[in-house]
């Protein structure tokens, strides 16, 4: 990534100690151009808000050793929640993003959002037992969805496979039990957010494809989730794939990628040839046991893929796209479809250093995509000048 | 767009002043936080270094009217090539983009970088003389040209139609005749920074499509040129279209969009049907004279634009695409090709405030984009930072 620049602001100097940009004052005043008293004032005033510590002397260059400032992420906890189609999984994490307490249940998202909002927000107070904290700890809450989302008001937005969420606000349903901002996104974008900063940070731009129930696709550019004018930029799944103009997708499109190459289409496929796939946990149980339909299928929704991944190949330029989702899971059939026709369809000069990886996190991608989705927003820059004007009257 | 972050550094207080975001040192000490006798100093180092001027007493609010501070376009000029396949614009411009001074020509890039460039240089040298400058005055150079070029030397890649070209350096053409900087780029992200700078400053994201011999598109997000991991963004004129697996692209590919809807393959198509045409520019002609071969051709071609544009909607979701080049002046039958085919295929929420418009800029889209890709180069943050640090000494 090209090298941030810092602007001297409390956010940006909180940042530059949190990634280990600056260790000490000095450090600080180099990289920001700032005098000394200023930078030692707004260090000041993270130290009040107790966000960063002094954690003991550096070295000397000579004269009287530099205090060493360090990132105190236990300084509050974040709730961080991943609800899936049938499946939650919710975290307490410190703002560093590391799990203290975790909980995962089935919990059908088209049960409604009272429903599960609420059954979200008790087992979010147990966690917090469990972890030893208390509400007002809490700094951020941060939720990934399986669906499109209004980003500045987390309100799901027409959603498919969301019944019953159309325009709610999720915010909403934490007020007057927390009063921290509540940061809700698309299921994808999280997923890319974690991948990028805990595995890919120094690229500056990354796809992330999220091949599950249906299938949509994450993306950063320089270095922060891209979402388009309306927020519905990485909706791949309905784009058209050739071949298949007699396959009606729920969009009421033909020949939409999801609806053959997706875990539910697949998973349909094979009831089709009397076999037992409820979903796409299924497909990919029966591909990774090898049987013959399952393994066939899977590489084929690989090609498919693969296809509309040329496009984006074409289109973008990335230097890493990141497969990920549960048929992610059976990943040598569906990477090889992917890799064989995204090789031999997209340009040498795209093609020559890209990778296409499957995703590093594992079931931990969406809530650490969440967690940090709130830790990034509370220690955004004009977040930190609020919560450090607030402490300092 | 989202309001720029203002770090304070002497090239953001000349961006500000230049975008006119601030017009006193007053105004400037709010957007950036500093203390006014930080402002004052960097102010002074601009106004010493020319570029920026006292332009007269702004309105007082009470007490003295603060001195209203003004960017000095004419401060230097700037040139900018647009290199075609057959034909070149050049201009002189002063800084604020304006044209000084204006040639055009017949010249064909396979002529080779060093004819190519030798006539440049000289009609540069000419240009000069008729706006009264000197090559002493020269701030840099903004050179287009219609291939991929790695973007950081000034060097075409591989590029398909510039024959001799692969890997030559196109600043070191300059050097022992001026020591400005060289800013070299492909002609569709010099484009879109033209009519993202010009018409739609407001969005932070852009797609410009050129259509003329080939097809390629160039890319702004965040208000920048976005080239991707190797500088191949945009490359759709070899996305895959469908049913055409009978036509073999120059790239050794089957069925790429340029194979088929560019204006090359145009031409060739309607020489097949017996009509005269040589190039883009005769298929123009034809499709605006009526003929039906051409007009129904132009057609089809706009909804293989439209197809491989659905999918990049869905990918990036963008306000507004802008349809340039030759085969844009064709408008009507390309067009409605195009809209046709997006507002049918993409998704209802990334096409209910989508435009898709014709380029505003004329035959000058090339050389204003090639002008403020060098201006914008010479008053970058790094670029004033040494160019104050030079003058201070």
């Amino acid at each position: 990534m090209a090298e941030r620049k810092v602007s001297g602001s409390t956010g940006e100097i909180l940042r530059a100690i949190r990634e280990g940009r600056a260790q000490t004052r000095a450090d600080l005043a180099g990289l920001t151009g700032l005098g000394r008293s200023t930078v030692a004032q707004r260090v000041g005033s993270l130290i009040a808000s107790g966000l960063v510590i002094e954690a003991g002397d550096g070295e000397s260059t000579g004269g009287r050793p530099p205090t060493v400032l360090a990132f105190n992420a236990g300084a509050g906890v974040v709730l961080a929640a991943d609800l899936g189609a049938t499946h939650c999984r919710l975290e307490v994490t410190d703002l560093g993003g590391a799990a203290l307490a975790v909980h995962q249940q089935e919990l059908d998202i088209e049960d409604g959002p009272d429903k599960v909002l609420t059954r979200v927000r008790e087992a979010f107070a147990d966690l917090l037992v469990e972890a030893g904290r208390a509400v007002a700890d809490v700094r951020g809450i941060g939720v990934g969805v399986p669906g499109p989302v209004e980003w500045a008001h987390g309100r799901p937005v027409s959603p498919p496979i969301m019944r019953g969420w159309d325009g709610v606000s999720i915010p909403a349903a934490f007020a007057g039990w927390s009063d921290a901002p509540v940061f809700v996104d698309n299921d994808v974008n999280i997923m890319v957010l974690a991948e990028h900063r805990s595995v890919w940070r120094d690229l500056s731009q990354l796809l992330l494809v999220k091949v599950g129930t249906g299938i949509g696709c994450g993306i950063i550019v320089a270095g922060e989730v891209y979402r388009g004018a309306q927020g519905s930029a990485g909706d791949i799944g309905h784009i058209r794939v050739s071949g298949h103009d007699d396959v009606v997708c729920r969009c009421g499109n033909v020949a939409c990628l999801e609806a053959i190459a997706g875990g539910g289409a697949m998973a349909a496929a094979l009831r089709r040839q009397g076999l037992d796939a409820d979903n796409s946990r299924d497909v990919v149980d029966l591909a990774r046991g090898g049987v013959p339909e399952a393994v066939q299928l899977v590489r084929q929704a690989g090609r498919l893929l693969g296809e509309v991944l040329a496009s984006a190949v074409n289109l973008f330029n990335p230097a890493v796209i990141v497969i990920a989702g549960d048929v992610a899971q059976a990943h040598e059939p569906l990477l090889a479809g992917v890799r064989e026709v995204v090789y031999r369809r997209s340009p040498p000069l795209a093609t020559q250093h890209l990778r296409i990886v499957r995703g590093q996190l594992g079931e931990r991608t969406g809530t650490i995509g969440a967690a940090l989705t709130a830790i990034e927003g509370v220690l955004s820059d004009a977040a930190v000048e609020r919560a450090v004007a607030t402490r300092g009257t």
